[in-house]
């Protein structure tokens, strides 16, 4: 028997913990689905309901209260804010408002009409059946939140990659690097994340085994509820808590903890205080164990400090991209969730350089008009749903911080949809300024839904010069560009000059310490030293001492400057995509069941990233075959169409369904009728099962232009004959 | 004043400690360049002469009693393996052999006649200013042995990936897979990493810092030799020990640091005694601490353990091979050559499993005929030179051990000059006996010659069962395939029988023990406890304890089973692949300066991997070419076809010049003309510096063709007619 329920629920995509809030990674990529099986498990089989995206009046009907109660909460949020309430009290508010925004999000996805029905556990059975991707390291037992992508996985990976490079990279003329992973520790104190990219954990005191904590609370509280000696009052606390659990910190969970006497699940042991764990990979860099490195958790970094070169190489002018493709680690604490949570997993990033004072894009106008479902952050606080809005019309209101904002939202968009997402499934959610790092303009994330939710698969973030200034900080070297003016600009400049004789002779050695010191003075700290001078001896504050400097070792300059150039530090527009996160949700998008057939599943991935293109099928193996066989298969080759030749015993049909349940969008099927002058094959499409009747001189050509979208199937269905045998059966 | 010397030398590829002599990535990227200046260096201009091949019957006359005392010498270590000497005289032996080779092939280097010259200096500074690849991190300071490739470096990476994918895995229909690179230690305790992959190094005693003995040693030796009051006969010794170091193991260094009182060069201060130092990066996986990981050495060992699910995906049936293309991560004690030797990198490899018994490859024949230049074991221990044969004959003599070897020497052979290697710097080396993994059967390098002497580039060995042994062995999970028998067998089969009831009730809880170690005596074993049993009472041995077991309780089978198939575990046959390696010959084999000008440079590489494909260059900033500009770079965006509009200031000539030193292969110039109808454009093609009238029409197809190889500028040069205009200089 079948259970079938409603799974798809809204995901809060807060991360939990107020450690990391102010850390750049939160905006990006830290989504938590909670309550997800493990990958592959067997248990719980989910079915649930993908939805349309429209909602009916009588649904809208009976959302209007709930719309209404986080439309008052929201406005209460605002209220706080402008009176400048206390934080506490902010943050109580912001937590009843996030409660309110989850009960509607949960409705509202189960009100939405069913578009089809999804099995997760038969998708999963045919990724690890036809080893799309698996665990790693299974023979040893594995490794959780570690995945192999294998021969199907990893050529639609490729081909993923293949495509962004093409999207991004050459159409937009964006500078790729390649980075290596290994980062010594002062480039990631300077960008935060030794310090600050943390999850709260606890372990068992007797032997040692770690939890996640909101992981562990959340279990211990649902265990709560369901004890039937649990009063109403304390099911109605815990519920409570388990909404709230995202906003809380390390103080708060741990008064849980106690309230609730939180134990080790597995052997009902102590557990530790609270303890902030650093989600980055050590290691140590070089024999001598001094220099201590981690694995990067993210490309990013890689990108700013070639900030220098790579302005250089695009000869010192800005706007321009960087982009790069690589591997991040994260040391998750309790990986699930298959491809969506993993220990080690590929982005692709693009760092658009920009200035500040000029955020407009020369290409906005091209993609002004394309219709996106927005949900804004003013949506999300007045309890309105996602809605359509054009990109152009969301600049121009503000909804969207500028244009190369805009712009590479309506890119991303345009790519996901050409690699196959579902756009009934695909919005972009606005961060709620509690959510945004502090030094962030705007941040806009594109999501997926999937049956673990919405899921966060890109992040588009206007990150001001955050990272650049991080860079410049820490090592003393201006990540700056120059910026011509529209006319030269005099500048008053005061300067300090060291007469070097009578400072020699007074400091011997430190002498340049000195002149060096008094180099560094600011405008306010030269006029202060110019008053103390005045009254006959001003002191100095070197490293360690401070010394006496009398009126005849220094000058005081004041003069004008006429100055061409001013420096600027660019802004930076990111967009960066969880590329396992983006195929997972590809892989749902895609699964499909053949009407006539429930246990004939496919997926439907566009032919530009399917693995394979077409698959070369003789009828049975009388080797009269064999030579079209292999004339057609080096005519694939030539024409760079990946194939694969299946001259396995079976039917036709059975072969069919095996190259179906791999996406390969293609079949040619050589039969006797083929042996005969002028030799034709049958090509068959996927989706539609339908099939032509094709010259095989004509094969490779129609193949490269399939399967590189240059042409379509309805316009070779027009061209050639119809070719109607009906499927065999195995 | 350019100082000109011959720095071309043979290179011992031997790795010098004992430590590693076993383990199998001695074979395929362990080449330790001495002397190497470090990248970016300005300290020594290194002017090389690049040489052919081919040496004058008086350079041979010179040569042959080089050769002579080679081959006395590999007679003796012949006849002493025959005469099965002791293991020590073995050893000097082979040390004098060496010795000899490297004398031989120094001379064979000096007396090669000059091709045309090299400046290491000047290549690697191009690759610098252009942005090609430079140090990681360099605004922290830097770490050595890290690099970042910047647009260029990392496009032309790309594009040799890409072109390797289609050259192997689509064209060969391997099974690409994707693993990770963080690996549980278990896995690299099996495959031997954990316990061998290990460089010998010493620490100062005083400040802790490291140094890589082999490296130390022999700049202490020079050191000496270079002082006046050290005796000829010390100088000898020296010399002596430095040719031969890469023979000796931990202990016989030792002794040499004791004997020269070796200390540490920066200080003065004593040194530790030698350390085998691990070279992964160690760390761990998960929050307790207790799973240790180390960052993957080889790719190769992720698909060992993925076979069982490549083996089914391939249905079960032999040969089949996987590919993967990803970095790696080994940390060098101290590393140097640029991109030769660094701490993480980027593979790929391929292990082709088959038939132990049936190495035959079903395309050997289309490849037969190739002459390839081989320098085989033989000819080494001859003291004979590489010598062109045709890869058919080399394996119908016996020379390269089986077709399917021989196959992939014959692809890597082509892949290798599709990209741009010269042929003249190319050779396959075969490993010595006793250079070779104890398990191998037969090993060949693809080495490159560069101004560091022949680098190892990609290592092609027949790798027997090792590896699926060595897992099988850890993990109890039979790595196996079955081959069908070509009739039944029948087998006799041996079986102890348990009688549960007896044994129950004699063991209790250790009744399974019981039984478990029943099933897996070995046939010996079942005899032996028989017998025993004969006597009235057998015992059996536990994990931790033994019991007697009484006839009652079991009972002892033999019958007779038909087998249709035979477990065979396969031989593997891997190519591998260093691409930083590849690429950095590459830059060398295509650095090139014009006749015409010395300050002009360029890099010839074939289109197919250039890292742009063509750069549209308006004669001026008139606003009038816009239109064309944009219409052009449309068109080739269109066509798949990467490159770059330059319209900054400048003179044609020199925006060409500064498109040459970034290797992109073609030029598209907008001038006056174009402005007319028909619009046309002249396109430059970089070697030549030919250029043509075409079409604006036409200009992205013939793009598109030229740059993917399936035209060539000579028929374009035919097609269209010349263009005469001479290249301003700037």
């Amino acid at each position: 028997m079948k259970v079938l329920f409603h799974l798809i629920k809204y995901q809060g995509l807060v991360s939990h913990t107020l450690v990391k809030q102010s850390v750049r990674f939160l905006n990006t990529s830290l989504v938590r689905p909670k309550q997800a099986p493990q990958w592959g498990s067997k248990k719980g089989r989910k079915i649930v309901y993908i939805p349309t995206m429209a909602l009916s009046p009588e649904a809208e009907k009976l959302l209007a209260p709930l719309r209404e109660a986080v439309k008052e909460q929201g406005d209460l949020v605002r209220k706080l804010k402008t009176e400048k309430a206390t934080e506490i009290e902010v943050k109580k508010a912001v937590a009843e408002l996030k409660h309110r925004k989850k009960i509607l999000e949960d409705k509202e996805l189960e009100l939405m009409p069913a578009q089809s029905k999804f099995d997760r556990s038969k998708m999963e059975d045919t990724l690890k059946r036809r080893f799309f991707y698996d665990q790693s390291f299974a023979i040893y037992g594995g490794v959780t939140g570690q995945f192999d992508f294998g021969p199907m996985g990893c050529a639609m990976k490729a081909n993923i990659l293949a495509a962004w490079r093409n999207y991004f990279v050459l159409e937009e003329h964006m500078l790729e690097v390649d980075c290596t992973a290994l980062t010594p520790e002062p480039v990631l104190a300077a960008s935060g994340h030794v310090e600050r990219f943390a999850d709260l954990m606890v372990k068992d005191l007797t032997n040692g085994e770690c939890f996640r904590l909101d992981h562990l609370i959340k279990a211990h509280l649902e265990k709560v509820c369901a004890e039937k000696k649990t009063t109403e009052e304390t099911k109605a606390e815990c519920a409570d808590i388990i909404v709230k659990l995202d906003g809380y910190g390390k103080e708060e969970m741990a008064a849980i903890m106690q309230k609730f006497n939180v134990v080790s699940p597995v052997t009902g042991n102590k557990l530790s205080e609270p303890i902030e764990f650093n989600l980055m990979f050590q290691t140590y860099i070089g024999p001598s164990g001094n220099l201590r490195g981690f694995l990067r958790p993210e490309t990013a970094q890689g990108i700013f400090v070639n900030f220098k070169r790579l302005l250089e190489f695009n000869q010192g002018r800005l706007p321009f991209a960087a982009a790069q493709i690589g591997n991040s680690f994260r040391n998750e604490i309790s990986p699930r969730s298959g491809l969506i949570r993993v220990r080690e997993f590929t982005m692709a990033e693009i760092e658009h350089f920009c200035d500040p004072n000029d955020k407009s894009h020369p290409k906005f106008s091209r993609v002004a008009d394309l219709e996106m479902i927005l949900y804004s952050a003013n949506n999300q606080m007045k309890g309105e749903s996602a809605k359509p809005v054009k990109i152009g019309e969301a600049v121009s209101t503000g909804m969207v911080a500028n244009e190369t904002l805009g712009y590479f939202m309506a890119r991303i968009h345009g790519f996901l949809i050409k690699i196959g997402v579902d756009p009934l499934r695909l919005r972009f959610r606005q961060h709620m300024g509690n959510e945004m790092a502090h030094y962030a303009c705007d941040c806009w994330d594109a999501e997926l839904l999937t049956s673990y939710g919405w899921i966060e698969c890109v992040g588009c973030a206007d990150r001001s010069a955050y990272d650049l200034t991080q860079h410049t900080k820490a090592t003393g070297i201006k990540l700056c560009a120059e910026k011509k003016l529209p006319e030269p600009v005099i500048q008053q400049v005061t300067e300090v000059v060291p007469n070097k004789a009578p400072i020699g002779k007074a400091f011997k050695k430190e002498a340049k310490l000195v002149t060096d010191k008094l180099a560094a003075l600011s405008l306010d700290e030269i006029t202060a030293f110019e008053n103390e001078l005045k009254n006959g001896e001003a002191s100095l504050e070197l490293e360690s001492s401070a010394v006496k400097l009398t009126p005849e070792m220094v000058t005081v300059k004041r003069y004008e400057k006429k100055v061409h150039v001013e420096e600027i530090i660019p802004s930076v527009i990111e967009p960066s995509f969880g590329i396992g996160r983006v195929m997972y949700a590809l892989f749902e998008h895609n699964f499909k069941v053949r009407e006539e057939d429930e246990q004939r599943t496919y997926f439907s991935m566009p032919p530009v990233i399917a693995p394979l293109k077409c698959a070369v099928l003789p009828l049975s193996n009388n080797p009269d075959f064999n030579g079209l066989v292999e004339k057609i298969s080096e005519e694939l080759t030539e024409n760079d169409v990946s194939h694969k030749v299946d001259d396995s015993a079976g039917s036709i049909g059975r072969r069919y369904a095996r190259t179906d349940e791999v996406a390969v969008p293609f079949g040619i099927t050589i039969d006797f009728d083929s042996l005969k002058e002028p030799h034709t094959v049958t090509l068959r499409e996927r989706d539609s099962t339908t099939q032509v009747r094709i010259e095989v001189d004509k094969v490779g050509e129609i193949l490269r232009k399939l399967s590189t979208g240059r042409t379509t199937w309805a316009k070779v269905a027009e061209q050639f004959p119809k070719f109607e045998a009906q499927e065999t059966k195995s």
